[in-house]
């Protein structure tokens, strides 16, 4: 039979179960993965235009970025060892209200979409203002994401007035490209304390009219939460909503909590709502590196995960972690769910390599297209080579018969970095090849990011010198 | 004035102080540092046998683990996501009476110190069997190291008989490469679960004769203080003494807590515990790693650092990491001290590298020789290159004027990883050049690790073989 590709690796990681696959190789025709056998039945059965031979690498899912806000890439590093709120309003907002236009979110979100394919992501989930560009850099660079219609309930700059000038934005931009395979869609409105009740239900009912998720900052710090049970007004982090009440169980309240929220953050939860996320069915967004940079606080991932919670894995921002780093990222979750637990067999390494790509695959609701290696779903994938020193000894068994050893999936999650991803498949086309993205200009995106940084520097002067003039009077 | 070599950077961190150079250079001649001035001034003073310009780099010190175990490194993946306990009863030492030898040993430490090297670290301490096999491996390498004479209570296999024979074993190896300047020493016993109050006081002994330091791993589990303050011998974590009270009250006790102890772990401290590290003058490894993959417990570093403490960084052994990259450690230390302080400014990128670098060498009694770019240290040095995607935009501006900037600083510890680091020098030689190890053949450590893997996984097999007798019986 004639198909497209080949590609024979050691081991192949499918992660729909927890089965490892030794010396077997994936077949791809078109977009599609449309085969998975052992490597020394290939012959007999392909004829393919391509044979990509592996053998000291791991095939597995590619990456998925389920929250992330691509352009802020630009502003990796500028205000950091700050705490969330100073960090927000000091720097960031005053930045992007000076910044944000249609090039800066496109040339900002290439840079981070090279960023990413390089560390293996194959999908994102984006928030940010302009998502029109986003989508362009995504089409341009063979990439797959969701894209957020973002609300919030203050103006931004040239992009809108207001929530119902932005979620009419976000659809119009839906509709223009709503033939690309390779993007999908979500209502993503920014936090409770930045979207009033009424954007929270025009943005649930549009999530349930146009069936695609709700996307949402939730939980994130302690102070978010009280001064939402307490009404505290004063405090710039109590939610917008008149009610008293902690704004997960106002979520519940306006109907929006169910099977389409995609909660971002919630490092601070009760054991009721632990539970109660397991019965909504909404996914949660675990983003480790950015909760402890900003001591937002830390996520109960053990519990939710026992409880049977669709946990995902997210970066976050560039500024506020300050990588697009999905390697580490997993690596991080593992890590950090044992110590919060306490519990040294809390979110183990095949559990972390779930989280970070068949759970965000699921929480944006392409649980059926991607997020794993089986056949019929999308051909997005990447290749982890083991033949460095920082994996040696190379994996030789897998630990599905209960018997410790060598096993790739450890070794993936434990071992390996981003850079020792190889080759990245999207849509069944090859974006990498040892290391060499094909689809992007690398020098194009340094020399727009120079350019940015540029800018930026001129408005950080600005501002620190409108900061030194207000201490002085 | 004729010199070896002068490296070129956009960026030097001498870490000796906060000051960040931009557009110096580094001159080496023979081990030393003897000049860190200007680029521009370079031509007119200076004429060197090489001169290596790194335009889109930073130079900082080289890495310091502070706490390893280098030979572990062929366990690394072998038992995941297991507790403490488990993983070293179960596994880990039944596997190690199996296989430890001088040759293991050798092999072991040059695979780990391959992996260090292209991370970046120049200077390792180690606490392991055959610690004459660990210096050999470093004199052929060219990196530096603090090799711990070990002991611990019980025999090991063809090593030795017990803690007196281990420290005699210790000095002669001590004695036989006294003339290596590269090679410093610690006495290394295991820990209070594994040496009695005598071997502790016989190992104080020492480490004040010989004027070196006394390395142990201290108040690591919950389980280790709990169980020694009450005296629970049933616990195998409660500790030798037949004195009940916290260990590190039985190393007050018997004298060893002072300026010459490195206590690893201390993830359990009460603030009484936090004021006497400080005023002992006693330096903390922190494995913020390992403490988490094995749920040990989160160590008060924040609190630590506020009170005076010197707290280093180290990897702990491949088999409870699954790395070497102090990289990665330093920002997982500076995220999770964040994390545990509920505060975003603890332990800030800066904080980090020294932690990283200069605490380290400070720890193993060098701190007047190397951990920092300093004229008259050793030239330990590593190059951080900038110029790949995840680092753009690459820094303009050092954040020592209090404004917000794309500092190299956080930039390093935040952004970069350590395959960044292209370059590195150890005692003035140059052992990696543009990512090429100069000094080790890794075809040979390659083609060790997998007949020592072979050799492991017939171990696991006896031991799963064993366990299943066990059970069924």
């Amino acid at each position: 039979m004639d198909v497209d590709e080949v590609v024979s690796a050691a081991w192949v990681v499918p992660v729909e179960t927890s089965e490892v696959l030794q010396d077997h190789s994936v077949v791809i025709s078109g977009s599609k993965i449309v085969d998975i056998l052992p490597t020394a039945q290939v012959e007999a059965k392909y004829r393919p235009k391509k044979h990509t031979k592996l053998p000291n690498a791991a095939l597995t899912p590619g990456f998925i970025n389920t929250h992330t806000h691509t352009p802020m890439v630009y502003l990796r590093g500028v205000s950091d060892d700050i705490p969330l709120r100073e960090w927000l309003e000091g720097t960031i907002w005053p930045l992007e209200f000076k910044l944000v236009s249609h090039d800066f979110v496109k040339d900002g979100a290439k840079l981070a979409i090279l960023e990413m394919i390089m560390g293996g992501i194959t999908t994102f989930n984006d928030m940010y203002w302009y998502p029109e560009a986003v989508c362009e850099a995504v089409v341009s660079s063979g990439v797959r994401a969701a894209v957020g219609m973002i609300a919030i309930e203050f103006p931004f700059g040239s992009y809108g007035t207001g929530p119902d000038d932005y979620l009419a934005k976000g659809q119009a931009t839906m509709e223009k490209f709503k033939a690309e395979e390779r993007l999908s869609w979500c209502v993503a409105l920014h936090a409770p304390y930045t979207c009033s009740d009424a954007t929270i239900t025009k943005g649930g009912d549009l999530s349930k009219k146009l069936n695609v998720p709700l996307h949402i900052h939730l939980h994130e710090s302690s102070d978010e939460v009280e001064a939402s049970a307490a009404g505290n007004k004063d405090n710039p982090s109590c939610h917008m909503s008149s009610e008293k009440c902690r704004p997960m169980a106002n979520l519940e309240r306006l109907g929006v909590l169910n099977e389409r929220l995609i909660a971002v953050h919630m490092n601070w939860l009760t054991d009721e709502e632990v539970a109660q996320c397991a019965t909504s069915g909404a996914s949660i967004v675990h983003c480790p590196c950015s909760g402890m940079k900003l001591a937002s606080g830390f996520c109960r991932v053990h519990d939710l995960l026992e409880a049977g919670v669709n946990v995902a894995l997210g970066t976050d921002g560039a500024s506020s972690n300050n990588s697009l780093d999905m390697m580490a990222e997993m690596k991080l979750a593992a890590l950090l769910a044992k110590g919060v637990a306490k519990n040294a067999q809390a979110a183990p390494a095949a559990t972390a390599l779930r989280m970070a790509t068949l759970n965000g695959a699921k929480a944006l609701g392409l649980g059926e297209v991607t997020g794993s290696l089986k056949v019929g779903k999308f051909a997005d994938m990447v290749a982890i080579e083991f033949n460095v020193p920082g994996a040696w000894p190379a994996p030789v068994v897998t630990g599905n018969n209960g018997m410790p050893g060598f096993d790739p999936v450890t070794h993936i999650v434990y071992s390996s970095t981003r850079d020792q991803v190889s080759d990245v498949w999207v849509h069944g086309q090859r974006l990498m090849s040892s290391r060499q993205v094909l689809t992007m200009d690398s020098v194009e995106i340094r020399e727009a990011a120079d350019k940015w940084s540029a800018k930026i520097q001129d408005i950080l002067t600005e501002l620190a010198a409108s900061k030194r003039q207000k201490t002085e009077n």
